[in-house]
């Protein structure tokens, strides 16, 4: 089959995410046939590697054997089961393995199907906490730039206006508070300053504080320093807040460490982790917390003191089994040790892009690497022709705004490496001909 | 191993949706090893009879052969593929015949992962396209004692106060509007003539109407006249508001027609799908569309039009692979007229109930029956009498507080019916006692 035809097929019935349709009328649309590693093959066999893991999921290559084998384990024995009343062996295994290698403190999971949801959760168990000990506090603290997902409750404690804007009558006020300007220690103090001084006014009225611990994925791949995780968790301490922390892109070695969190060694009060859960297979997010929170819950039903929160397929088989797989490999083939290696060569080849009159900043956080382009106007859509190049060129980037990143699966090999980044070179030193 | 020491293990580390845990300090947690067909197995080999479709999610039995040999398929050639500018077989296969057996003039797919997910997309892309062409109207309409789901959007159009009271200061504002009574047609007008009368007054401040149609399932399995359906369709075109109908928990047969809105014959402007779509394997939601709602935001991407949702497995490939399997068994089963001598029977058998003492009222929609229960207080939890009568004899009944209900997969045999039918009745019966 030719792609043209299964195209035009998919442009009469399908309205692609976070997507323009008119765009395709200029912009190639590519059916996907099968994958295998850090490639995706198209129905005319050309390859593209995958350089944003498909939506930052994909940790171990499409269509991994050992993941494969184990979901069919899965399917031969219990596809799904109701998570009320009920349980099955890979939620409860899932569970304890998460929490063993979760920050110190967290010690309940809870299960939802996708990050907005399992953000939900996690805002709506902070705020039902204060209530259920007689203090109702409205407000959530997110940092500017923030981006936490895209259900009406996950998009209020957002601040990218792409996103957020249209939409504003909708969402419960939010308080957004500066995040650090840069990846210098120097730059958190001011932040934390703000911070505590909004606290030392309002604290009665705010259930906690979320944000992604080191990155802010979707918000132009902004980074800052880990000292800055340490400063709001003593601060959330100290006035008697949460700290959420939404490791959903940021979690599963993505950083370097298993969490982004682990850099700074410290344990928040909730944790949210998706995407790479199931190693890019299955929706899956898990909500973690500690006792301390569960325990306001967990008292007679008739004090109407629950958390009634559920979703159809909360708890999932299939995807926790993919889960398990994905951790099984973590602990089978070392994946963090071996990341350093391609963590280096990836800051090295970041240098050269330094050099080029249209980058502005490059900047890395473990295995995810970002170039700021400069030079360009919004309306410019700089980012769509690095795109194009890319494709033209076998590597899937897909550009937030001027911003060429690389957050590719842990499994790549340096070789990879090699062509995805030269091909971003190339694509970017195009643009200045 | 025995269920005792799963069930240890689960306690210390799973924290159950919908429940309030201390429960489990009474009530059974039930660790399932594997299921097949209608029925789940515990790890002491015990069967319950799964009467709820485990959350009315599973349609044709638990590790169904034909499913799983088309998730196995699936696994080895592409687990999953960003749907932003990619796209896959199974998404646009899917995508076309859900479109051929909807509604007329539903024509567009967007892809979520569960049903709150779904919901939240409609009423995003609702509101969206109002303000694309200048106005903005920040109300929607829902019915009294309706539930849409949990993520704060979807939680804001609900009315069940169970799940929404405690969160009301982080909900947008909603409009509720009375639900018929009954499933008699007079009962419809007083109703409509409530609606249009609000509309009159407030139609350009609402963006549309959401509603379960036939039946508010977690509301009770409250049930109304399909006439009710007709004259809504008729007012939202009256005054240009949309018509969202919420067929995650009513689609795929479970009303005896493939989805609830056939049985008035109507078009709604969204349709949300989620549940038994895949079968009961994955969770996967799907939003379809008008082209007149579609070409609102189809224009240069430089005027900012553009719905910029999206969810990182929007799409996945396995979770569409289960759902081309349901359809096939739909299709090559001919399921839907498979039905009518299994809804005969369930109304013969709920007949029966009627005349016992504790029933205030017996209701049934296709393949759905429900029993409401009547001289209880709520503080009694006369349900959890029933579920535990159930699980003693097989049966895996929720009871939604005083209401017993049956939402089977659909293919149950009749035998299976009778077992599902006689349990309840002994649970209830055994209340009188």
């Amino acid at each position: 089959m030719k792609n043209s035809e299964f195209v035009d097929r998919d442009l009469k019935t399908v309205w692609h995410p976070c997507s323009q349709m008119k765009d395709h009328e200029f912009l190639p649309m590519i059916p996907i046939k099968s994958g295998k590693g850090v490639y995706l093959q198209d129905f005319e066999g050309n390859r593209y590697l995958d350089a944003i893991s498909s939506w930052w999921v994909n940790l171990f290559g499409h269509s991994n054997e050992y993941i494969n084998s184990k979901v069919s384990e899965q399917l031969e024995t219990l596809e799904h089961v109701i998570l009320a009343g009920f349980t099955h062996e890979g939620a409860v295994r899932l569970s304890e393995r998460i929490l063993k290698i979760a920050p110190q403190g967290l010690s309940k999971v809870f299960f939802a199907d996708n990050g907005s949801s399992g953000v939900e959760v996690a805002l709506k168990m902070s705020f039902h906490y204060h209530k259920n000990r007689g203090e109702t506090r409205p407000y959530f603290i997110s940092l500017k730039n923030s981006y936490h997902g895209e259900t009406l409750g996950a998009l209020a404690v957002g601040d990218v206006e792409l996103y957020k804007d249209t939409y504003s009558e909708m969402l419960m006020k939010t308080i957004q508070v500066p995040v650090p300007e840069d990846q210098k220690e120097e730059s958190i103090w001011e932040p934390i300053q703000e911070l505590e001084v909004l606290l030392e006014k309002r604290s009665h009225e705010i259930s906690g504080i979320i944000l992604e611990p080191l990155v802010q994925c979707a918000g132009s791949m902004h980074m800052y320093h880990w000292r800055y995780l340490i400063e709001v968790k003593r601060v959330t301490e100290k006035f008697g807040i949460h700290l959420i922390a939404d490791e959903v892109a940021t979690g599963f070695g993505r950083t370097g460490k298993m969490f982004a969190l682990n850099h700074a060694e410290i344990s928040p009060d909730f944790m949210i982790l998706s995407k790479g859960l199931t190693g890019g297979y299955l929706p899956l997010s898990l909500v973690l917390t500690t006792d301390r929170v569960y325990r306001e819950f967990y008292c007679d039903y008739t004090l109407q003191k629950s958390f009634l929160h559920s979703h159809s397929y909360t708890g999932n088989a299939l995807a926790c089994s993919a889960a398990n797989a994905t951790l099984d490999i973590f602990e089978n083939e070392n994946i963090l040790n071996s990341l350093s290696e391609k963590m280096k060569f990836m800051k090295r080849e970041l240098e050269k892009f330094q050099k080029l009159p249209n980058v502005k900043e490059v900047r890395q956080t473990g295995m995810i690497g970002a170039i700021e382009l400069q030079g360009y106007k919004w309306e410019d859509r700089i980012g769509l022709e690095v795109y194009k190049y890319g494709l033209e060129n076998g590597v899937l980037l897909r550009p937030l705004g001027h911003i060429v990143y690389f957050m590719p699966p842990l499994s790549i090999t340096i070789p990879e490496m090699e062509k995805m980044i030269s091909v971003a070179f190339g694509g970017i030193s195009k643009l200045i001909q």
